[in-house]
């Protein structure tokens, strides 16, 4: 669907359909929906949904968190991932204000932060742009998640004192289209071979033969504790434990969502425990 | 109050509290408070602390997170901030285990996330040691509210292809206590001065102008935008937006927990916005 074709305005229903506090309409939420588990979204995401009368979703965010909105809001996917039915950015962004314009609630779902890797902060400017109020609700993102369930802390006294977050395609030289280099320097990889330090590479199974041999070359030992984890949080999680030596061989079965965290911290992953991702018990809103 | 004055043992009144789905006992959550506003608690978090006999709490923590345990449970204050009556991680690691070990459910309530900078590794390490049952909840880490309040985001496309976290005492050159020297090597300032990417330092105020000072010598343009947020997500968030250049002379008048972030799209932030760290509406478990 293009920009022009929007949903009717259901603004003046917002009553009708139960809101304890309605807001006026025309804002933009940008909301972080955490790693998958719908228990790890915020109180804040969850109320935000409550309000919304169009969600505009990441293709990864789950049914169980979408059905927190109302019954009547639509709903629209707009970013599958590999897949050719993807929105560009800048179509997202102009749907984004298309639809405040018109005077709706717009929640802007993205996994995670919005603001690690979401590209929130393109959805923002737009909106600045566009004089659309706009606000930002923080997320659990997939790192915090995926360190948490395998036991395994990004920063730990005496062997990692600081974390970078990087992606995939900074890795590789790539910009987020996988094409274009994204900015400049390239990552310093002489700095991240540095011990004391806990590296996370965000969708980053395909670079990680790359990731693996610069880190490497670099000076990073072969036998540095690496951890990948696919599908962080969500009931398909998976961890696997390895070195960075290892680590290109043994990703070899991957193929969903992948994070990659490499340094010494990582040996303390446990990779035999009980997936600790199911909600402590059923959300209420899914009753 | 030491390891070895335990509270009487509860485990067999959950029921009586009203517990609909009683957990063995003897078991601890690392929870991730989140940065201070309650909506800001993941729900995993929120039913977490309805199951807790004991909570074990930093001193940052505030009374409406707290109000959300039980009202029979237990509540310890074990790191009051600067404080001369705070617990070495020590005396805290044996605590836990030892309320484990009664037979109590014991929830370890830290600000932001337990693997971001808040020794949750350590605890979580004296759980395995004890063979005590350790679960992790993730939480957002106030990088991420302090982002979205102000509307900069932490990585974006062209100014940010990367972000780190530090704390002040690493930039220092300090241990977590302040005094003894953290592992080794001391941040890479050569590196953390390039551009393309923001630094974030947790704990930051002390260590400001020493930040300021070696990134400029190794290389960072003084103009290069910063952000310093006191009181993240809290009702009297402050946010200072100013520069490498001007960061230490900008924030005298700061006495709060405060996170210097560093880089190019910390430009986007917006200090004069409404904080938008206010609840959407109020917590039910308040009323």
């Amino acid at each position: 669907m293009s920009p022009r074709s929007h949903p009717s305005k259901r603004a003046d229903q917002l009553v009708v359909l139960g809101q304890a506090t309605p807001r006026a309409p025309g804002e933009v939420w940008l909301v972080g929906a955490g790693p998958g588990d719908p228990d790890l979204l915020t109180v804040k995401a969850v109320k935000a949904l409550a309000l919304a009368d169009v969600v505009v979703h990441d293709g990864l965010v789950s049914e169980d968190i979408l059905a927190l909105a109302p019954a009547g809001a639509r709903k629209l996917s707009v970013a599958k991932r590999k897949s050719r039915h993807a929105y560009a950015q800048d179509e997202i962004n102009r749907m984004l204000v298309a639809f405040a314009r018109d005077g709706l609630t717009v929640v802007r779902l993205k996994g995670g932060d919005p603001f690690i890797f979401g590209r929130g902060g393109e959805e923002l400017e737009a909106c600045r742009a566009a004089a659309i109020v706009c606000h930002v609700v923080p997320g659990v993102t997939a790192a915090l998640a995926a360190a948490a369930s395998a036991g395994a802390p990004l920063t730990h006294r005496g062997s990692a004192q600081a974390v970078t977050f990087v992606t995939g395609h900074a890795a590789a030289g790539l910009g987020p289209d996988g094409q274009a280099r994204w900015g400049e320097p390239a990552l310093d990889w002489e700095s991240l071979a540095k011990t004391n330090q806990t590296l996370v590479v965000y969708m980053g199974l395909s670079a990680a033969p790359a990731v693996a041999a610069r880190l490497i070359a670099a000076g990073r030992e072969a036998a540095t504790p690496a951890l990948v984890v696919e599908n962080a949080s969500r009931r398909d999680e998976r961890r696997i434990a390895t070195t960075l030596g290892r680590l290109a061989a043994d990703i070899a079965g991957l193929s969903g969502p992948a994070l990659l965290m490499i340094g010494e911290a990582m040996a303390l992953a446990d990779v035999g425990a009980t997936v600790d991702a199911q909600p402590v018990f059923a959300l209420e809103a899914r009753a």
